[in-house]
């Protein structure tokens, strides 16, 4: 298990990993693991890889708003990271990043950096009620929860995701009909979160709409990550809610707190409304 | 009055139109009576100008998401603008504009084009209870409103606000401390709400921290508008909410519904806290 202050050696330092190309800008190993079925990669982890060439290229070392385009469903294999620098204060400093592989740009990111600090929130959306984490349903550890006619995705082997049973019964045969999931997240291999994996739990759940009972795929157009806090090790919770679903498009939202109750990240994203 | 079905003379359109430049971009002329208070241009007015550029160079018809980086507070006069077009099919293209003037970038934005229909919405956030037009309070008709040591922005004369009485206090030296604001928006001129305006109205009201009493400037560093449906004619009501003050930044929800009921837009924005 990695030291907490040291997160060299886990599986989500590693498959965000970038480094220097020979063009001057960054190039990564997209990583099989992360996927959310079908061999398509979660579109939170793809935000992370561009987020961290985004903190490598500004004076400023956590991302704070991330807007990304899904062009293209990416796949797994190498990776080239563009980052064209923007303007730089004091404060924050601006860029954007162009994800490509062999076909061409499949992810932009308008990224703002800047530095997070720990200090106490003037205000604050309350963390909702929810079970302890050893009372919530693995969603890894229950395959039966994949829903008919889906592989059970590599993300849940990666992001270890315990559902408040009070959203779980889409699981069971029971929809709840409402767009609603919580769940306690954490890396599997205990990495301890940071403003990056908040910005892959923004968007590491299934898609709400598996709570109302729609099992198709949901493919996120527009994603906005904005990051708040230094999350405290341990578990974070995340409830994600659906919200206006008309003429093949809807929203769904995500707010995260830590272990200590902080709001540590939100994130909105618009897709295409699942089959 | 401009005819509904014909918005060419409308103060909005003239103040966003784009056209052709030397170069194969386009160019605009900001207007200066589309500001905030002290010269500084609204931040839904400039993505209009983009999203209209956008829409120009794209197969469809509307912006659905708009993703914007504000890089510096740009000032009225020309501007160009920059299209670059990412891909595009059947349902939808991408494509990223930047705005700049005499000094450089002032906006980035990422927009998806498709085409908006007035289906009902399979799932939607009911409008809230608001008193009818009539008995809400005018910001243009009440200089009162303006908070102390602030002029009235350009705006309230372009934009005409109507403030639920329940969320004015503020402006009568009792804020409620809750940072919320509710108000129906349409433009001074009648000219009919459209996709392009939503964009506008979903960055028109004040602050929601004049609400909690705060009246400094929150300048907006990254904006994302979701356009969902084809507004009818009339009134359009906006609810806009403040959520986690933390760390020297603030976020806010706007919730656009047309005189029908149908939520019809939505934006989210990451602003540095107000002094």
């Amino acid at each position: 298990m990695p030291q907490d202050d040291d997160p060299q050696g886990s599986a989500f330092d590693a498959a965000t990993a970038v480094r220097r190309g020979p063009d001057g800008g960054f190039v990564a190993e997209l990583h099989p693991g992360w996927d959310v079925g079908g061999g398509i990669l979660n579109g939170g982890y793809l935000l992370a890889v561009a987020a961290r060439a985004a903190v490598a290229e500004s004076p400023h070392p956590h991302p704070v708003a991330l807007s990304g385009s899904y062009l293209r469903a990416g796949a797994a294999g190498p990776a080239a990271l563009a980052v064209a620098p923007g303007p730089a204060g004091r404060t924050l400093a601006h860029s954007l990043v162009t994800m490509s592989d062999a076909g061409g740009p499949t992810l932009v990111v308008q990224a703002t950096t800047a530095r997070l600090t720990g200090a106490a929130a003037e205000r604050e959306l309350p963390m909702p009620d929810v079970p302890p984490v050893e009372d919530c349903v693995s969603l890894a550890e229950n395959a039966a929860l994949a829903p008919p006619g889906l592989s059970v995705p590599g993300l849940v082997h990666r992001v270890e995701t315990r559902l408040d049973p009070a959203t779980a019964g889409w699981a069971l045969g029971r929809p709840s009909g409402e767009p609603v999931l919580r769940a306690w997240l954490r890396f599997a291999d205990d990495r301890e979160p940071d403003p990056l994996a908040l910005v892959t739990f923004a968007d590491a759940l299934p898609p709400t709409s598996f709570a109302a009972g729609r099992f198709g795929w949901a493919p996120t157009v527009q994603l906005q990550v904005l990051v708040r806090a230094l999350p405290a090790p341990g578990w974070c919770l995340i409830e994600a809610r659906g919200g206006t679903l008309a003429g093949g498009w809807h929203d769904e939202d995500y707010t995260i707190w830590d272990s200590t109750g902080r709001l540590v990240a939100q994130s909105r994203q618009l897709a295409r409304a699942p089959r």
